[in-house]
């Protein structure tokens, strides 16, 4: 099935637009990982399971996959979620930014080896660096707009002629994305922007982290950035949910917390 | 030792400012490499072999080897040159860019986990998503600055004020820059672009993809890039030399147009 459709039904099907990062850090898990041989799947694969009634998405950072040398249990923690959860879409968030003939290399590995449903990308070297993604057409990409962290400032905010970059960039990649499979990464910490980018590309899916630990406004954040269907959002919390407790109830505690979370979302949804 | 002076040395140790980008890419190897458990690591090693003399430098590009599942390979063909070749510096071709606590997550893979003297960055998220690779001071991180590629030109070139974006990074790069890490890619596609930069920032390193298969004129660039020590840069061939002969003399081929490269480096820099 295609990621937009996908993310249509999760959202519908479990009255969500909250996403959960999956950014395990062993350091953090509960004590009972310790004896585990594949923490890292072994944590994942519980939170998931406790939560997934409750999202329209699950996110995996692949820095911390690989930084642990764990493309195993990333391959592992997808095919779960696609077996145990099916119609759960799978963004890894990965970034990624490079000249086509390499570009071709990263979504080989993003959506042949390890399956993910959609991925995140940089627009810095411009459109032949995400072509690549575009043939595979049941895909998604989500492309870097307006961050949610302090830096985000340096380049994104830049005046070129009245118009900020991160707004250029908006209306490059609705201009680039012939097939409906792309939208853009705009961080909840600047609902204001939220707000400039919904004008811009009404009809762009946004994906929006910066809530949770990183402080951004659920309220502010959903008001701004949702399309006309009250949609368009996919929200955003990973350490916030993942580690709401480090003891053996953390499964359940992590469940409140994205239960929470899903509910202020609607809220403000209205 | 430091990835500057290694980088120094090598310079002048090889009389070289050619970097070999390894980008391995096994239906293009030779025939007796259809044979081996380990094509990627082997093809890579004979050609590391028969040019570490010419080279200042070898560039790995990590999509190439986790799109193959390679990464024990890129550990140990990062580990050759290092144990082989002392001295040479890798520079792992990532162009990462996250935030602060992912970012770190990169930065243990690619330093610690793999081992390279230096990566690339993307600039598009700003300064605290370089800063955790700067707290490795031995090593070198070149962020995207113009691109080789023909999207280049669809953020980079936009103007801010006067000056194309590219610049604005290249400023920003070098305020950052306070323990002489940091340098800058550009494509020799782009001489006149290599010159407006090399004026902007007299003191970093470039390094410049682009010449070879890419189609970038080396004694334009090398005019319009290298510094008033007639060094500073880090000039790339990958598939042009990798690819230079399909037969079995593929490592002498790889040889004759590494130093044919070489040496119309040196003939541009006078």
């Amino acid at each position: 099935m295609k990621f937009s459709q996908m993310l249509s039904s999760c959202w519908e099907k479990n009255d969500s637009l909250l996403c959960i990062g999956l950014d395990p850090t062993p350091a953090r898990f509960p004590e009972k990982f310790k004896t585990s041989s594949r923490p890292i799947f072994d944590f994942c694969a519980e939170i998931i399971d406790a939560t997934a009634d409750l999202v329209c998405a699950f996110k995996p950072q692949i820095a911390y996959f690989s930084s642990s040398s764990a493309e195993q249990e990333l391959i592992d923690i997808i095919d779960w979620i696609h077996t145990n959860h099916p119609g759960i879409p799978v963004i890894l968030d990965a970034k990624r930014g490079d000249i086509g003939s390499t570009a071709a290399h990263y979504a080989k590995e993003v959506f042949e080896r390890f399956k993910a449903d959609c991925v995140t990308l940089s627009p810095y070297m411009g459109k032949d660096s995400v072509e690549p993604y575009l043939e595979y057409v049941e895909k998604g990409e989500f492309v870097l707009c307006r961050t949610s962290n302090k830096g985000g400032d340096d380049f994104q905010m830049l005046d070129i002629g009245g118009v900020p970059l991160y707004i250029k960039v908006a209306e490059k990649v609705a201009e680039w994305d012939i097939n409906g499979q792309m939208g853009l990464v705009i961080g909840a910490t600047y609902p204001e922007e939220l707000k400039k980018a919904r004008a811009t590309v009404p009809e762009l899916t946004f994906l929006v982290p910066g809530i949770g630990a990183q402080g951004g406004d659920i309220n502010a954040a959903v008001k701004a950035g949702m399309n006309k269907d009250k949609t368009g959002l996919v929200i955003n919390s990973s350490r916030a949910i993942l580690y709401a407790s480090k003891e053996a109830d953390f499964a359940e505690k992590a469940r409140a917390e994205a239960l929470r979370t899903r509910d202020a979302i609607n809220k403000a949804r209205g």
